[in-house]
């Protein structure tokens, strides 16, 4: 199925959010990643200025959210959702890493509308929420620290989502072409590069070619490693050139 | 290695940060993700109280964070340092995908500090900006709507960092088996070595710093493809300096 198609079928449910900035957020991560489907159960307070600025262009977002007065309304018509839950609860479904829950919202989402859903900031969801959840995801965090705030939990999922989404597919358009790149150099220019090297070097009596030690192979094996272009044999080789004119200790050769 | 060893050794660096709630919102991210080190290169505002706001109970990374005059010296002991960028730049290091980009920066951690470079939230990084770095990352996101949250960018890798430290399996060393090898330069050693061209470049007559072009560019996004070691850094000074002193043109510096 279509990957954009698949992203527009995953509702982002946030249950009484406290904070409008955190909502603003959490749209903003949605459309980042190509998701738009927010429902909002018990908001404290939205509409709010602060929600629009935390969401910059993703305002849209926010204007088509749903609101509504409870989880089990919010998830009518989906076929699956996952609740995030930092822990395990008596009961509830479980819990999850993000990667494969994420692969198997997905898989469900092929058939129908699926959910993520959210707490609140302070209290998560709650055990009556959780069970009308079909799976549990955790984020993994700092056992010391694991206070991750709600619009970054948004994004985290959503992050995920779109990756596995386009997975097979290259998601990014211009892999591999550096603008400036210039043809690969044929291994007798390196070794032109190699042999003008060793030159310029034995003349300045850096290298004695009666006691060649490891230099050369050292040399070999930082320019192998490199995968040279023409235009950087050119280069190198004019500054060894440069050297040379300057100074008359040898010839360009 | 430890994997919180491993994501201690990660510098997340902010470049000119312009609002400094998202300084605050980067710390927390961080420090969810078992990350610590902030590195913040001009802020406009900080330390602010929006910074703390935003931070909760992360202070303590925005406290123990280091402000410096540019990426050069944010990047000092580094080996490593992987910049985020929506677009291909010129002459900059290949864009990878997260996944693959982050698996990478933390093999290298294995043998030092590395960094996670940001740019401002309106302006991304600058060329010169990213030439400092050896790799690029772009989070994957909806053409239509791109505008990644700094905050979220900073959550979405320090994410997938944490994933990649403790996915179980050893990461594989790729060049670790060469008998020559010798660990790696630091960022700061590098730039010495591109001073140490430039000079004698410019003595030569080979570079005009009045018209600079884009030799220096050039021969950064060369030597960034070849992660340099310590001993290849004093080899290629030594054969700089070898040139100088034995004509006099310049002095070894």
């Amino acid at each position: 199925m279509n990957p954009q198609l698949l992203l527009s079928r995953i509702r982002v449910v946030l249950c009484r959010p406290s904070h409008p900035g955190n909502i603003g957020a959490a749209a903003r991560a949605m459309k980042t990643m190509g998701l738009s489907s927010l429902y909002l159960v018990e908001p404290k307070q939205f509409p709010d200025p602060e929600a629009d600025v935390r969401a910059t262009g993703a305002v849209d977002v926010l204007q088509a959210s749903k609101i509504t007065s409870s989880l089990k309304e919010a998830l009518a018509g989906t076929i699956f959702a996952v609740a995030l839950s930092a822990r395990q609860r008596d009961l509830g479904p479980e819990i999850g890493a993000p990667r494969e829950t994420v692969a198997r919202l997905l898989r469900e989402a092929e058939q129908g509308e699926v959910a993520l859903v959210f707490g609140n900031e302070t209290m998560g969801l709650s055990n009556e929420e959780i069970l009308h959840c079909q799976a549990a995801v955790t984020i993994p965090t700092n056992p010391d620290f694991s206070s991750l705030n709600l619009g970054s939990a948004v994004q985290v999922l959503c992050y995920e989502s779109r990756m596995a989404a386009f997975a097979g597919q290259p998601p990014i358009r211009v892999l591999g072409v550096t603008p400036f790149a210039s043809p690969p150099a044929t291994l007798d220019e390196v070794e032109g590069l190699y042999g003008h090297l060793e030159k310029v070097m034995t003349d300045t009596g850096f290298y004695n070619p009666e006691q060649p030690g490891r230099l050369m192979p050292k040399l070999r094996r930082l320019f192998g490693r490199v995968r040279l272009e023409k235009d950087e044999i050119n280069i190198l080789r004019g500054v060894l050139a440069s050297t040379q004119v300057k100074t008359g200790y040898g010839r360009k050769d």
